[in-house]
C-alpha cells in the first residue's frame, strides 16, 4: 500500500480539518497515512518569526479564523475559537510519540476537536489526560514516558528532521517520491499523488 | 445577476490560475466578475515586509513554484517560470485602470500568460504596449493616459481602498455581503457563496 506522510502540529489551526478528514481519505484512497507530529514554533524561529504568522499580521489572523469556521461548515466539523492562540502542543505532540502508532489517530482527533471544535485548552496537563483517560490509556504512565529526556530528543529530531525536509508550515503531506504539499487545501492532491503517482513512478 | 469583486495583481503568481480560470467559471455560476487590479507591494509594505513572502522565506518560496507548476498541469495552463520575481506589475495595473472594462478581462489573461505561462518579463513598457496593440488597442494612446497623474492616483486609491478591506494578498475575491476569500483556492467557494449566499441573505 502506497504511504503518505502526514505532518502536523496540535496547536495548528489548518491541522485541525486535516486531522478530521485525513484518515477516511486515506482509506478510500488506499493510502496508508503515517502520522507525524511537529513543532511548528521552532520552524518559524528560523525564519525570525517568534509567533505564528497569524499573530504577525492580524489582518491575516481575523481572515483565518473566518476562513476556517467557513470550512468547518463546509465539512461538517464543529467549531469554536478557542479563547488562546497560538496553544502550546508540546505535550500532546511528546505524547504521540510515546503512543502505539494505531493509537495517534484517535488520540489527535480528539485533541484537535477539542481544541478547534469545543474551544477548549491544551497547554496544561489536565485536557491531554482527560483524553488520555477516555481513549482507555493509562494517562499516568504516557505522560512521564513522553516528559522523559529521550523522547524530548526524540520530538526535537522529529521537528529537525521537517525542517530539513523544507516543511514550513502545517498540515504538509510528503508522499514516498518526495512531493510535498502544503496545506489543508491539498489533502486530496497529496492522497492522490501518492495513490497514482504521475508518469507511471509507482512507489 | 449577482457580483464578485476580484482582486488580483500583475505581479502575483496565484493571481495567474485564477486569472485564467474565473471568467468562465463565472459565468457558469451566473456571477459577474468585477475585475479590481492592485498592487501587493503596498499592502504587504504595511504589515513591515518589503519584498514578496516568498522572497523573504526562500524554502517557502520554492514549495510555491512547485505548487504553482503543479496546479497547472492540474488545471492544463502552460507553466514557465518567469526570470525574475517578484516583478513590477504597475504598468498594467495603471492601463487595466484606462482600458474599457469590457477589455480588462482579456488584457489580464495577455499579460498573466505571458509572465507565467511563457516566463515572460512584465516590467518593461515593450511587452505591454505589443500585448495591447495584438488586442487591437491603441497601445500609445493608453500607455499615456494610464500614466497620467490622475490615473497614478486613481490606482494608489485602488489599492488604500484593498487595503482598507483587509486584503493581506491575491487574488481576494469579496462578495456583495462583504464575505471576503482568499486564494485561488477558494475560487470556486467565492463563486458559490457569491451566486447562492448562506441563509437566504439574497444579495
Amino acid at each position: 500500500m502506497p504511504r503518505l506522510d502526514f505532518w502536523y502540529d496540535y496547536g495548528s489551526t489548518y491541522s485541525y480539518p486535516a486531522v478530521m478528514r485525513a484518515g477516511p481519505l486515506a482509506e478510500a484512497a488506499g493510502v496508508e497515512l503515517v502520522w507525524k507530529p511537529l513543532l511548528l514554533g521552532p520552524i518559524f524561529a528560523k525564519t525570525g518569526l517568534t509567533t505564528s504568522p497569524y499573530k504577525a499580521n492580524p489582518v491575516k489572523g481575523a481572515y483565518m479564523w473566518r476562513d476556517l469556521e467557513r470550512l468547518c461548515v463546509k465539512f461538517a466539523l464543529p467549531f469554536k475559537q478557542p479563547p488562546e492562540f497560538p496553544q502550546n502542543g508540546l505535550l500532546a505532540a511528546r505524547v504521540a510519540l510515546v503512543l502505539d502508532p494505531t493509537s495517534v489517530p484517535d488520540f489527535t482527533r480528539a485533541v484537535l476537536a477539542f481544541e478547534f471544535g469545543e474551544g477548549g485548552v491544551i497547554s496544561d496537563d489536565a485536557p491531554i489526560r482527560e483524553i488520555l483517560t477516555a481513549l482507555g490509556h493509562d494517562a499516568d504512565a504516557l505522560v512521564e514516558r513522553a516528559q522523559a529526556e529521550d523522547n524530548k530528543l526524540a520530538l526535537r529530531g522529529q521537528v529537525e528532521r521537517a525542517a530539513s525536509l523544507g516543511i514550513f508550515g502545517a498540515p504538509t503531506f510528503i508522499a514516498e517520491d518526495g512531493e510535498m504539499f502544503w496545506g489543508h487545501d491539498r489533502l486530496e492532491d497529496a492522497l492522490l499523488w501518492a495513490a497514482v503517482p504521475p508518469e507511471g513512478e509507482a512507489a
